[in-house]
Order: C-alpha cells, then structure tokens, then sequence
C-alpha cells in the first residue's frame, strides 16, 4: 500500500466543486497526497501541460499516471484504493449513483447556474426548472441518511460537492430559497448529514470566504 | 446465465449513435433482447414512463431494472455480462477510456454539431475547432487497430457510433471532408477496421437510408 500511495499530487483550486470531490474521496480513503492550488482563472502551466484537452481542475497524478474529470477520477480512486468503497458493488445500484451523479453535473448545474445570471428566460422560470429537478434527487434521498446509505458515497461527494456547499451558497447569496425545508424534507435533512461528516467538513469551502468571494462576482456582474 | 438474460428490453431509435452502441454492447456479449424502436420525435407513453427524468433513448430494461444513459448501460452490462469485457480491468486504462468516452460526446458532439447549423461562429471556424478535438483521438488511436487494442471495446462503441456512422455521413452530406486520410491516417484505420466488424455492421444504421433522413433534415433546416 505504502508504494501504491506515493506519489498522489492534486491540483485543484479552494472553490471547485469537482476538486472538493475529489478531495473527499482520497481523505474517506485516507491516501495521503500532496494538494497543489492553482490560482484561477489564471492557469499554471502544470496545469496546461497536465490537462491539455481541458486545461481545467481537478487533475490527480498518481505515480506520473495523469487523470483529469472528476467522476472519472472519484472512480479511479476506489477502484485504486479498495478500502471504505465510494461505490455500490451492485451493478445496478452502481448504475444509479453514475445515472444521479451525471444528473447533479450536467442537469441541475447548468439549470441551476441560470438562476444566478442574466438568462433569457426570467429568473423565476429558472428558479422553477431546478426545482423540478432537484425533486427527483428529493425522491431518492427521502427514507435515508445518505444516498450511498448509512455513510457517504460516490452520489453524496458529488451531489454535496455541487449542491449545497456551492449552488446553494451562491442561491443564498441572492436571496432565494431554493432547497426549502418545506419543499425538500430530505434534502434538508441529507444537508445536516453531509455537515456532520469530518471529512466533509475539511474539504468543503470556509462558508465566510466563500460567501465573500461569491459577493464580489455578484457585484462584478452587476456592474458589468 | 439464462435466467439472467430473460426480460431484456431495449428502447432505441435507430438514427440514435447512442442507441447504436448499446445495442453493439448486447451483441458483443451475445445477450438475447426484445428491441421496441422508438418512432421520434414522437415519444411512446412506455419511454415516457421508463425515462421520466431525460425522456431519451436508450433505455435498458433489465429484470425490471430500468436503466438510462448510454454510458451508464454500456457500464452495466459489462459487469452484468462478464464474457467478451467491453472495457479495460486496468484502472488506469479504464479511467482513459472514460475520459475520452466522456470527450466524445460532451466535445465531440456538441462542436461537432456546429458545423451542420446555422451558426453564431463560421462554418469554418466550427470545422477548425472540430478538428481540433479529432486531433486527440487521432493521437489516442495512433499505432492501434481500435482504441480498445485488439479488438473493440467501450471507446470504440462510443466513438464509432458517434463519428464514423453519425456526425461524419452529416459532414459527408455537407460536403465537409472533416476526417481526411491526409490529417488523420489513425482514424481512417480505425473506420475501415470498425466496418469489418459484423456487430459492428449489424448495428449501425443502413447508409443510403440515413444519409436519404439527413439530407432531408438538411432541406428543412435550409427552408426554415
């Protein structure tokens, strides 16, 4: 094991949902690795030479094997590391945690993101489609703790990376309440769960910073 | 082995590149499935109530299991079926296939696509961007008979129902000569490869038919 976990370095940047991922999934795991941050929106040119087909975070290298896109990464990293599974052995139930976490990646961010812009479509239609589609993850989460079950899994690191320690801070910040109690009882309590988590909670954004940072990109589009 | 093969059902459509792949995945494990052919753009109340979330095919039902997502089923049945295994055992090599799965069709396809509309950027800056992404496939396949190595396998389904036996009849049809033998060698292997397949050959849609449905699609567009 100790070979095997030499040589994991990560680059990723304080803010990214997908590099928070994968920084739950190596601490869950216990690999020890080294975190580089980039400073974007510029990019190092590790990071260019690294990542040439997408010149985006996170991008794990282990033992000078490079690997970019973070379900591809959470991936490699449980079936690299085999101790506490992120997956469900289950064929099935493995296809739906991969079927939910594209869901979270390629539905609710980008639906979800034109709340929070000049969109051609009012906000409130934008506010009304994320809701729809954060009802159907309502749906999955209602009767558990986690939707990998009694502890995180593959579905939680992706979904709580995007969800509630990014979209919601920023839904937060402009003042609509998006996940209500009322509306989503389960997502509510799924979002007590995750904060309770160690891991979790080292790797999610320091809220304060984070709403700090999030203002001042509200501002700057304002004024754009 | 039988038991597990009874109530297969797949909902396809046959145009769908996404639909194709699926349907190479079951033939290359040999597993017997009843397939409904969807009539789209109309939708049938059956793929209305299996895919409520995406209203898209390929659908797999298996034993009452549904699944979605092409890449999710190809996934499912490779670990359902273990014979003839579609992607690498190499957790790094599997982790590239992914990647580039993933390339295929959140790049690939969506670059691709520009090139076949009326778009905001030129024609020609859409086919330079196209080939672009074609280069890093073209690097990938390099000096092998199909991404998968020796025989097909996970990346070849993807990107050969997508490239080859989709997008590249809709260049062909546009008059675009976007996969020249000259600037890609590699690839213009790997097509000529792909087509000696039989699954391969038994799943792709006929060309003169299809290529008979886009050009009409291109006439309609064009009178829009």
């Amino acid at each position: 094991m100790e070979k095997k976990e030499e040589g994991v370095k990560l680059l990723g940047f304080w803010i990214s949902p997908f590099s928070r991922r994968v920084e739950m999934a190596l601490k869950l795991k216990g690999v020890p690795y080294q975190y580089l941050e980039e400073d974007l929106p510029k990019k190092s040119s590790l990071l260019l030479e690294l990542n040439p087909v997408h010149k985006k975070v996170p991008v794990l290298v282990h033992n000078n094997k490079i690997l970019c896109e973070s379900l591809v990464i959470l991936e490699y990293i449980d079936q690299t590391w085999s101790n506490n599974p992120i997956l469900p052995q289950d064929p099935y139930q493995k296809a739906m945690a991969r079927f939910w976490a594209k869901f979270v990646d390629e539905q609710i961010l980008p639906v979800g993101f034109m709340t929070l812009v000049k969109a051609e479509k009012s906000i409130e239609v934008a506010i009304e489609e994320t809701q729809e589609l954060i009802t159907f993850l309502e749906k999955e989460i209602t009767g558990k703790d986690f939707f990998g079950g009694k502890t995180i899994g593959f579905l939680d690191m992706v979904a709580g990376s995007m969800i509630p320690f990014c979209l919601a801070r920023a839904w937060e910040c402009m003042g609509i309440d998006m996940i209500s109690e009322e509306k989503f009882p389960g997502l509510n309590r799924w979002i007590k769960n995750l904060n309770e988590v160690e891991i979790v909670r080292e790797c999610i954004p320091p809220k304060e910073k984070h709403i700090e940072r999030m203002n001042k990109i509200i501002e700057k589009t304002k004024s754009a």
